[in-house]
């Protein structure tokens, strides 16, 4: 019976006679009469100690070895396994191009993902997916709790719902479709059928030219979308209660994952502090971010940009003991046709920005046919085509709104990576495509 | 304070005053003195009670109506409310093209799908999603329970694992790339780095031009692999563990989804039964569907075709009582280039065919880099450009295995629909790609 990495110091104590563990050959070190093994599973790392009678294939094969367990307090997990029978399931070829047990935080961001396949075998690295992991799941169980139903909506669509630009092609069959940009449509489809609430996690797309650190043209996007609010409040109070729940969930579960990166900055806020963050209106950002900016002699800011996104994260941490902003009141001229008024200028929107980067846009909806059709074109959008859509609101539609979390970032920030793209298992960006 | 339809006699029993209900009007039913509205939300369907003073708005109105309740056994939900307040939220327009209302058991697909966002209103076709998204949640928690890592892998690949046919393309800036037929290489990879247990629930995508009852363009698959498994028997246990889970929570959570299809057959197995599905080769299957077709007067079985599925479900519920079958040690010319050989002539993989189709396809992989390396050229695929994926091999990978359920499948049969696109939220067909 396979034992693991982690269980090995119980079963020690147990004294468990002839454990067997499974692995990869993660460090070796060759000490006199002994060799030194460190052997990694999926529960993390192990100490072995091979007389030198064994031959120790090379780092990274996979091995299964048997022997006694004894305590150690200097190994990692408290125990380390005197090998009596070693056997190689696989042996790795010794000309790797990347080396696995490295400090990775101080490996270039190109090496990492050009050598994906073996980056990913490295402990930090593995940690920032273990703990990504833990967001998808804290986010679906907090919304089933409140009575959310999971969807899976197509990712191939006739049209885009954020402007019509940035749309990746598809050839299907003897037409064109487009990767899907969100699944606006149709969660507004979904909540307008009498689901009311309903939440995906999906690849969005967007086929933006410029490759900067905060950009993915692929991205997975935690969305969701609700009926009968009155206002984007209800929708920033429900994204508090979700990142609680998040940052709650990753330091019961992920405390060795975030360790890794600790001279990153790798940390959860507390939970509690969450519910603290303020929200403050686009006009409000804007005149705090010029306050900050004229500190640090910056240039003026007209907008919420990545500078201003950075200076109202300080601005909240200083003042408020958390980097956590919510920003709402947006002007219609700067957030999608479908979104619903406050007043002729401004719009019931937000977005949350977290650590210097907006990492949630959303809003309450447009949910009145006619105001919809009147908007239309101030957009320069046409109703042909839009059929489908518009008929959502035509026969009965509840005011509803939501927003989408985008998965990446918010992992990116968790860790203190510099680059979104280091918190995507395989990112596509203008120059990647593989692995 | 809203009340939910489902929590109506609760109130009523506590003798709450001045309910509020919001929801959409389902039916309406003109009553001399009075006028009945059966209002549908998220929860269900409840009655609610008019003067004829009131304007009763359209089918398919959002309204929101205050009131007394009353205890009403011959009403849904067994309550019902006298409404003293009546707001309409959302006025629907009197054109509606689709019945919302009507017995859907009874409509033909095509106008089902083409009504998308008007049918997905009707409970019926509600209840295929609920419990679609209990599949999702029962799937994911048991894995994790057994310590997989979910996983979110990229959709744009440069190629495809399942021999480069059948594949969509997409124009990625200046060049092609493909929408991924499986998560197969990334699976792999993961399963490789130590990760050793990763699911990943996600569209996948077959360019496949017949347009069949079975088949979908884009459907959502619910993938896994695992480490150091010595043969596919183990991947048998394991989705018969996930199945009767599955199986368990709906009939916890769905019964009343699945009494809405009662006369379609809808129904789950008995969960203990899953684990009595009995498992037959490849060679045992051909024999036993030839024998069924015999008896039927049917044609000569050479193979596991649609015939045959019908025909080993039919056997296996007659015999062993639950119509669920594994088919394992398929002939290698049937099954992809990475499975494991289990002879010269046979290999390590299996399908389970439920209900009369195959729901899942899975195996061993081959592990070793010289193997892999020596069969390619025998599927006709050259090593070249394939460096990526031949590298998880070549620097250690223990033996491993995998394999996924076609969700819209297990859904389509646990409601006993005939045609698969009726438990997709937003089919993708040949011709169909709106809404």
């Amino acid at each position: 019976m396979r034992v693991l990495a982690k269980e090995l110091k119980n079963a020690a104590e147990r004294g468990e006679k002839n454990i067997e563990l499974s692995g990869w050959i993660h460090r070796i070190r060759e000490l006199g009469a002994v060799n030194f093994i460190v052997l990694r599973d999926r529960s993390g790392l192990v100490q072995l100690v091979l007389d030198k009678k064994y031959d120790v294939p090379p780092l990274e094969s996979v091995i299964t070895v048997r022997g006694d367990a004894a305590l150690n307090e200097k190994t990692p997990g408290g125990a380390e396994l005197r090998v009596s029978s070693l056997e190689c399931l696989s042996r790795a070829a010794a000309d790797m191009p990347f080396q696995v047990n490295a400090d990775v935080t101080r490996t270039g961001i190109e090496a990492v993902l050009d050598q994906r396949a073996l980056s990913l075998r490295n402990p930090a690295i593995q940690a920032i997916f273990k703990t990504q992991a833990t967001i998808i799941e804290a986010f679906s169980a907090y919304l089933r709790e409140q009575s959310f139903t999971e969807i899976k909506t197509s990712k191939l669509v006739s049209g885009g719902t954020e402007g019509g630009t940035n749309l990746f092609e598809v050839e299907y069959f003897d037409r064109k479709v487009y990767l899907a940009q969100s699944p606006q449509c149709y969660k507004q489809t979904l909540v307008a059928s009498g689901l009311e609430r309903v939440f995906e996690v999906a690849p969005a797309y967007r086929a933006e030219k410029h490759d900067t650190p905060r950009h993915l043209n692929e991205y997975v996007s935690l969305d969701l979308e609700m009926a009968f609010i009155e206002s984007e409040k209800e929708l920033i109070e429900l994204e508090k209660g979700i990142l609680a729940r998040i940052f709650e969930e990753i330091a019961r579960k992920n405390s060795g994952e975030l360790e890794l990166w600790k001279k990153n900055g790798a940390s959860v806020p507390e939970p509690s502090a969450v519910f603290t963050a303020p929200v403050i209106s686009y006009e409000e950002a804007v005149k705090i971010a010029n306050e900050e900016s004229a500190k640090k002699k910056g240039v003026r800011i007209f907008d919420i940009n990545p500078d201003a996104e950075r200076y109202v994260c300080e601005w909240a941490l200083r003042e408020k003991g958390i980097d956590l902003v919510f920003i709402n009141e947006f002007p219609r001229r700067h957030r999608p046709f479908y979104t619903y008024p406050l007043d002729a200028a401004l719009t019931m929107s937000f977005d949350a920005i977290f650590r210097g980067i907006e990492i949630t846009s959303g809003g309450r909806r447009q949910h009145d046919y006619a105001a919809q059709l009147e908007v239309l074109p101030r957009f320069g959008i046409k109703p042909e085509g839009m059929e489908d859509y518009l008929s959502i609101f035509k026969y009965g539609c509840p005011p509803h709104g939501g927003f989408a979390i985008g998965l990446e970032r918010l992992t990116a920030k968790i860790f203190g990576l510099s680059n979104v793209k280091e918190a995507s298992l395989f990112p596509r960006d203008r120059k990647r495509v593989t692995p």
